[in-house]
């Protein structure tokens, strides 16, 4: 990594080598760094804020000082203010921040140190354009109050599914080999990382609970202790993953019944143990009753009364328990078409809503099923008005090509968090996700942080969506792109971004077109989860089925003739997917079985439709990968060859997807293609 | 085990409680062990022989002498004598025997220690029958000079493939986490039960060669010495399976190049220190150029240099390679037509014949494949006169129930010993398999050696196939359930035996039926084998299709139109082969992509034919597990728990294929079951 002697780092100690800059390569900073700042106000983030600022005036020959309080009399081009807003009444709560320019003055001001940390990045993002033409007073704060990364990382080597679950980004950041890894400094330049996108929340082990894990609860907790030390100059909160069976595994009870009271007294005792060792600790994850974690059903008691043990436990101390809403039978007969796993989440918890503590979140997958390339969004958001949601997405590519393929997913994210449970005139998902924004990471010990350098552009724009739903995602690419790539220090800036955005804008729609079509999903291979296999899934117990024949393929899920799925959205949804003549084409599948003839509203038929998609996406592939070879000149060598590797094995990929697709499809339905080409 | 208080045990100290006798429970002794006998000879397998003898009389009640010569004066019912022939001029050689019955004495005469083991063992078999009536002379002498077992043990355990590489019997019997169990007990009592049976070699580690198993070879070798001097005392050899890049991995060498005069030094060298540690080892076990493992190819050798280069080394200590046919393309595209899997082994290795050393051994599957239920015969054996052939055969359930479902493989294993690839008037494989039957062994740790208590008649009836190609396989499972279960000590003789045929007697078809039919082969599920996946392997880089689509299924491998695998054999087998009129039906689809409605010499169609079995499969495992539950008052409980267990899973698993096939080939092809049972 040629690069890294530039890279601005943590605690201003160099990074090793290794560690790519991500979005804070040290060019970022130039604008900043060249400039005279004046860092008013004190506590521990705003020591950060000041060190950052004297990094990159290190590197770029600008000047920083403190102040006690501003004096307009000081020569200074940017102001960085801790205190009572001075031209703002309104509040802008712990994160927020305003910012002005007059007068050839920029001034940021927040109310709270992690406000003004967040103001210093915007500042870094906005470049040059900081310090240019004036700028009314805009006023910034985060839309979800709580946008937490969950790392699903196991501290012993799980022998199925590895040191991280689903990871594709080599090691990971807090274990290896059953012990904390220790090495703090990149977990705190992660935590730069985060905070600079804006993620406040990280939970540090695997929502799967295994033997070893669970004694982070308990007599391991110092060492995500250690963890939640690095991350907090970043305002980062450090949260846990916990097994409901806590009491029974560490306490020794003979119950974890949550209505009984020497568990929640034991929940209560465990848990101010924890905040005596992590003061700002933000709470608790769970995964209960869920493919074989322990929950309260074997007690017969609720999920309610299950999250609010832990949220009365962490209450005291302000703490937060995210209860998965990912409860479904995994061990279904696939002879039986009445049970729909798609149902299940609904079914589950919307009898529940109000009865969930105010500091008792429900953590929802934004989808009914599994993070797979297409779904619907997920009925239970909306449904629910009583109960604090947050929505679920996976930036570790599980399902959309493990990042060894690019499939930029802020387009997809952005979708699901502008769509309106009511109709036009509604609430959308981002307003209504009042528990916030989660994440799975798809962070790891890579020097890349997530193996394919381009999936780095998932994590950014996951943190930044969390900041701001409603944001169009391809400006945030482009953020994402000014930010790593610098166009601007280049010698073809216009080249570049066109080049970047040629390959990342549509790569979802193109990872959509050469896998699984119209919205049908898990047409993968079981298991690992990558590459295809149509009938993977399709005689399993996981509830994940396509139901092709030689006539038709597709799940009918109406209300009249089917699981009765679609009849779980409000109006006007349910309407609309009620009827294949109403239904998205992109979602028809998903709510309906069609025989291979049926037409779709883009006028092809949905075999042909099949075929099309398939060949285009490898045609897109294909031209992404020259794109990328193009750029050569313009991105440094290393991870231009990274990416290009990776482009090869997409594109094998991709052809492997395009020819099981069409072969499936074409032995089963017979119908040739319109266009004559091969299909095996 | 209740029973296990009366085990015969190995050099006469009592077995640990849990281990179950199989085939030599202390009944079977009772004929021997109340009988006069007179041992006449010296040697450790002598030794060995006295001490059965002594220790059934002990349980029994009768006597034993030793003698140093017969005399015929002396009180005695059985003379064991190891000598020159009284009464036969023929030589047998080591292992065969006389044995005669005159004037209430019955002599057992052999020339070599191993003969005389193998005669007490007969007379264990032959039980009171030995003492009845006179018997005219009969010689007995092994078919097959070699019968061996290979165990897939990993010393490592394997990330992937465990302990044991398709092992369903617990752990290894050799190996444990990396070294060496040290448990020579039950080696040795494991040795007896192979003798009892006939097998004469075991090869002790997995033909996968990882990194741990190559020391073996060299630093390692005195744990293998360990295991060979506790299978000593039964007659059995030692082999051990190495890694063709054993000059580079253990040597130091820059190459393995066969010709290469270094690597040749380094071999011969390395071999004679084996033979230091083990006088009597057996040879070496190679599996080169075959699915990743290292082989002669990288250096543009042949197999015969690979083999020779071992059989060199191995000569001046009578040592034989076996080396391993199964050499394939694993890495094929699917999408390609013209490569035939199915004719890798016979275009590899006949255009060698005459090539290899006479200690060099070319160990071929019985199949083409890899051990389907329903393979034919490898056209390899029969196309290599001038090489010493040994037939392999997979005692280990990999492909047909991994020892959960009752599948006895000795009918199958019988068909292709006796099959005859120059057609009726030919010679048999039996007779053609010059050196020798190999059999991967399905034994491992557990209490009943193979997890289920039944499959310890495959590893029983393999090594008695070995002695005798030709013999009836009901004939031997009737042996071994004679031994095993003693019916003669039960109350209801008839019953049991009658109850025990018709649970083992047609398993074997029944597990045809209800799984891959007509030949077609690897419907299973990738990884594991275990359960039905039609198209598991069928976009696969295995080389294992069944080309399905809404008309028709099977391969079609005819000289005419296909791969022209069916030109592979000789005449007049490859004009039957030819052509879908005169191919069994039981190989149709292996040779023939058909309609579904191609109508079976039995008169259904393919598709009915589907239907059919997989409904009658299911209804033979009822049957069968019924007339199991009917024997719970003759067989001693935990046995006859355990293995109702087993039923219930290998209902729960018809079921699962059953219905996965059907369905499967429903959706396919659209036509409904004549009979109109469920399909789902």
């Amino acid at each position: 990594m040629r690069r890294s002697a530039r890279t601005a780092p943590a605690a201003l100690t160099p990074l090793a080598d290794h560690v790519d800059p991500a979005w804070l390569p040290s060019e970022a900073f130039r604008a900043l760094g060249s400039r005279r700042t004046v860092v008013c106000g004190t506590g521990a983030l705003v020591d950060t804020v000041h060190g950052e600022v004297a990094w990159a005036c290190g590197a770029f020959g600008g000047s920083v000082v403190r102040a006690e309080e501003p004096a307009d009399d000081r020569p200074c081009d940017l102001l960085l203010h801790l205190g009572e807003r001075l031209d703002a009444p309104e509040p802008l709560g712990d994160e927020g921040f305003t910012l002005v320019r007059r007068r050839g003055r920029t001034t940021v001001t927040a109310a709270g140190q992690r406000g003004l940390l967040y103001g210093l990045f915007h500042v870094v993002r906005l470049g040059e354009a900081a310090f240019g033409a004036s700028r009314a007073r805009e006023a910034h704060r985060p839309a979800l109050a709580s946008r937490m990364l969950d790392h699903w990382d196991n501290v012993a080597v799980h022998p199925v599914m590895g040191q991280v679950e689903r990871g594709y980004a080599g090691g990971s950041l807090f274990w290896r080999d059953g012990r904390a890894r220790g090495d703090l400094e990149r977990v705190r330049t992660y935590g730069r990382l985060l905070a600079a996108c804006g993620i406040n929340a990280v939970a540090v082990n695997n929502v799967n609970v295994h033997a070893t894990e669970a004694h982070l609860l308990t007599d391991r907790i110092g060492e995500v202790a250690e963890i939640a030390g690095a991350l907090r100059p970043y305002g980062i909160r450090t949260q846990l993953s916990v097994t409901f069976a806590a009491p029974l595994v560490l306490g020794g009870l003979a119950t974890a019944d949550p209505l009984d009271e020497a568990v929640r007294a034991w929940w209560a005792e465990a848990t101010g143990r924890v905040y005596a060792a992590i003061p700002d600790f933000g709470g608790y994850v769970v995964k209960a009753d869920s493919e074989g974690q322990p929950g309260p059903f074997a007690y017969g008691r609720s999920h309610a009364d299950g999250a609010n043990l832990l949220a009365d436990a962490l209450a005291p101390y302000g703490g937060t328990v995210h209860w998965r809403a990912f409860v479904y039978d995994h061990r279904q007969d696939w002879r039986d078409r009445s049970t729909d796993r798609a149902r299940a989440a609904y079914d589950h918890f919307v009898p529940l809503d109000g009865r969930f503590r105010d500091n008792a979140v429900l953590q929802v997958k934004h989808g009914p099923m599994d993070f797979q390339v297409r779904e619907p969004v997920s009925p239970v958001i909306g449904a629910m008005p009583r109960t604090r949601l947050a929505v679920e997405v996976q930036a570790t590519q599980e399902y959309t090509g493990q990042q060894r393929h690019v499939c930029a997913l802020a387009p997809m994210w952005s979708q699901v968090l502008r769509w309106r449970p009511e109709g036009a005139t509604g609430t959308s998902v981002g307003e209504l996700a009042r528990g916030g924004l989660v994440a799975v990471s798809n962070a790891g010990d890579d020097p890349y942080w997530t193996g394919h350098p381009l999936a780095q552009a998932n994590l950014y724009t996951v943190g930044r969506l969390g900041w701001q739903p409603d944001a169009d995602p391809f400006g945030l690419l482009d953020e994402w792109i000014d930010l790593t790539f610098t166009p601007a220090r280049t010698e073809a800036p216009e080249r570049l971004v066109a080049g970047l955005r040629a390959v990342l804008y549509r790569s979802w729609r193109t990872y959509e077109k050469y896998t699984a079509p119209l919205g049908v999903g898990f047409m993968v291979q079981p298991g690992h989860h990558y590459g295809p296999s149509v009938d993977g899934y399709e005689y399993s117990p996981w509830g994940t089925y396509h139901f092709a024949d030689r006539d038709g393929v597709g799940v009918d899920r109406t209300r009249a003739t089917g699981t009765g799925y679609a009849g779980q959205y409000a109006k006007p949804w349910a309407e609309v997917y009620e009827s294949p003549d109403t239904c998205p084409d992109e979602l028809l599948l998903f709510f309906h079985h069609v025989p291979y003839g049926h037409v779709l509203h883009s006028g092809r038929t949905v075999i042909q439709h099949i075929y099309d998609t398939h060949f285009e996406g490898v045609a897109e592939v294909e031209e992404a990968r020259q794109v990328w070879a193009s750029l050569v000149d313009l991105v440094e060598p290393a991870r231009h060859t990274r990416v290009a590797e990776r482009y090869e094995e997409q594109l094998r990929g991709a052809r492997e997807w395009r020819d099981h697709i069409n072969s499936y499809f074409f032995r089963k339905s017979g119908v040739p293609d319109a266009h004559g080409r091969r299909i095996h």
